[in-house]
């Protein structure tokens, strides 16, 4: 239990158990035993235990039972609320049941659950969003993503016994091969990260990038690995918004943006691609996503990602509709990102003390819960992630086939 | 010029010239010129003529003018009105010049050329538009479509210079390696056509078909050629509406049926497949598509696919997002309904005077006019081809990557 915990003593009242109780039915019996601030047990309901849940004090269970969506991932930040048990399993566990528990719910439940609507995301608040999660440091993420390209969006693990490194730069290879890239093809990329893939397309396609981020610290970055790799003639990461780009290109290109963007701005972007994109370019949006239109995670959206919204692929045909431009290819990866997460968090958690001394215990916690709540989304399908495929609706020079995709390993041999 | 032709010989009007060039205005300029009934010509503007177009008489004219939508492939049927020229090249010539004028049209024209919503598809009038179509008799389709099995929808070339049979088969392959199939599996199909796709996965994956059609003759030539080739005992075809499918299945496909559902009974037909689909099952959609939503083309609609409605992604995912369906792959197919319907129409030409034997020569120009026009309208990107794959949200049992789809060639070497 961490140092925050308030250590209450006494004996829980019949209507905490009653609480405790009446909130995993509500759940839908998830297989999570409880233990309360005396040790007191409630054992779930109609299943064995798999997983224990500590509360620290009786104000935790309140909290917990008021609004749960949001208190359970800030109790466990405050470690007030610990878990025993592999925290990625238990979020699986605990979204698979309210995930059935919920279509029996009246419709009060749900509107008291219901997540966050996304703030928005005009320029000033986009950029004040991005500053929240991306310039946390690039110390801090080099501690547990890959060390190859700092890829901080789902791998393509082609087999499953890929290190991250080689998922990652099999996404990248990937990613390329679907836009068919030819040497001296000019792409412009919406939302750079550490500008890995530009750097990625530049050295292997011999393609020119304009690559556009409003993360200073991930552009800085990213121009000194282009010099120090001989990239720089060939890329241009330019510190502005995506909807500031200009020029024509041969494809355009956007990794784990889109969740950013905001839905009033969906037809903006659309307009973008369409005179960013020449008459037979190709564009790919790489992005995470939904089976239907539902809203972000209100924890996370609070916590981590203000203004995250992932879009169903309904919701990303506007896109391709408003502009007439023919959707070639969607593919779903979303085991992959479990896959990618769950190395993250292992890196992550090898790596808890010197995060906690960067920030602190609460900032490790909440983080943990970020990476565990995702890989529990991935897995139990309330999140996808998907890479859609498009070009201008009367372009006739398309791949015949996508054999060309499958032609030999994406993934390098060793990393 | 056809036998129908009424041999006005009179001097056009010096307004009647003008209607044929403001017509032409209308619709973008094509490369088109215009002989009239007294053989005088009217070049396109701009640009010169690639077709030359006959007018008959004045009052085929009038129908032009007033109702171009309808009118160009009643007169072209009745020999009213003939071309000079590749007939698909002359239409996909049209469609791109109207594509591009319509988006300066005045509502009001708009209105005027707006496409017919397509006639309801209940249980009796799917029978009927059903009937309409695809019961013109075994002996006509067998003139020009594959002589493998009989397809009558999109084949898949992965390379160009595959035949019909083996695309056709290449086809079929495909669909059965993006349902997974293994020995063993049942699979439901809505629509079987002349049941050639369920006698292929059963030949080359041992799996049950239960296969619904409600064209009686196609059921009857099914069931005939099941049994010649001792398949009956692992396949049952069903002389019955798709919405009277029952049972539980590995797999769901539906082959060209959805372009006659109706977006009407869209969520019906989500409930179907969601309570048809086993946990691990997989569903595959093939249809024809829109890069948005359209009405279907009034002649088509009226004369040849009663009920037809071409459906964009967005529309389908109405499908897949009413019973949190997961979808796993999306690929468009467009160019290889290009590839397909130029070699129906090669067969259909050199078929011409039998099947003008078997019907008359205004079926015959009709069909030659639906053939080029459908050919046109993939080549201009007006129709599209999707394939969509999808399961259960919660099914975890997924193919990890589609690279198992391009292992080893589709079609068989020799057909």
């Amino acid at each position: 239990m961490n140092q925050h915990s308030t250590h209450v003593n006494r004996a829980p009242h019949i209507y905490e158990r009653w609480l405790v109780a009446k909130l995993m039915r509500t759940a839908g019996s998830p297989p999570i035993r409880f233990q309360l601030w005396n040790s007191d047990v409630i054992e779930p309901y109609g299943q064995p235990a798999r997983f224990t849940v500590h509360l620290a004090d009786p104000k935790a269970l309140y909290a917990l039972v008021t609004n749960p969506n949001l208190a359970f991932g800030d109790l466990y930040s405050a470690g007030r609320l610990d878990i025993e048990g592999d925290l990625p399993e238990l979020m699986d566990a605990l979204y698979r049941a309210i995930h059935q528990a919920r279509q029996q719910w009246p419709r009060w439940l749900e509107a008291l659950w219901r997540n966050h609507a996304p703030r928005s995301a005009g320029l000033s608040e986009a950029r004040e969003n991005i500053h929240h999660h991306y310039d946390l440091g690039n110390d801090f993420y080099r501690l547990w993503l890959d060390q190859a390209e700092m890829q901080y969006t789902c791998a393509y693990y082609e087999r499953p016994d890929l290190s991250l490194e080689q998922a990652q730069l099999a996404k990248l290879e990937h990613v390329c091969r679907k836009l068919r890239l030819k040497p001296g093809m000019t792409v412009v990329e919406a939302g750079c990260g550490w500008g890995g893939l530009a750097r990625y397309m530049a050295r292997n396609y011999g393609v020119h990038v304009h690559a556009y981020n409003i993360s200073r610290e991930q552009v800085t970055y990213a121009r000194k690995q282009a010099r120090k790799h001989g990239l720089d003639s060939l890329i241009d990461y330019i510190e502005d918004d995506y909807r500031n780009i200009e020029g024509q290109y041969d494809a355009f290109v956007s990794i784990g943006m889109l969740e950013h963007v905001g839905k009033e701005n969906y037809l903006a972007l659309s307009e973008l691609i369409k005179r960013s994109l020449k008459p037979n370019g190709m564009a790919l949006i790489h992005s995470i996503g939904r089976n239907r239109p539902m809203l972000m995670n209100a924890w996370i959206e609070k916590r981590i990602f203000p203004g995250a919204y992932p879009p169903s692929i309904g919701e990303i045909m506007a896109i391709c509709e408003h502009s007439d431009f023919s959707v070639l290819d969607v593919e779903n990866l979303r085991l992959h990102y479990d896959l990618t997460l769950s190395a993250w968090m292992e890196r992550f958690d090898a790596e808890e003390e010197a995060i906690s001394k960067m920030y602190d215990a609460h900032f490790t916690r909440a983080w943990r819960m970020y990476l565990a709540g995702s890989i529990a989304a991935f897995r139990a399908g309330s999140l996808q992630l998907f890479q859609v495929v498009f070009t201008h609706g009367n372009n006739n020079r398309l791949p015949a086939t996508r054999q060309d995709l499958y032609s030999f390993p994406a993934a390098p041999k060793n990393v």
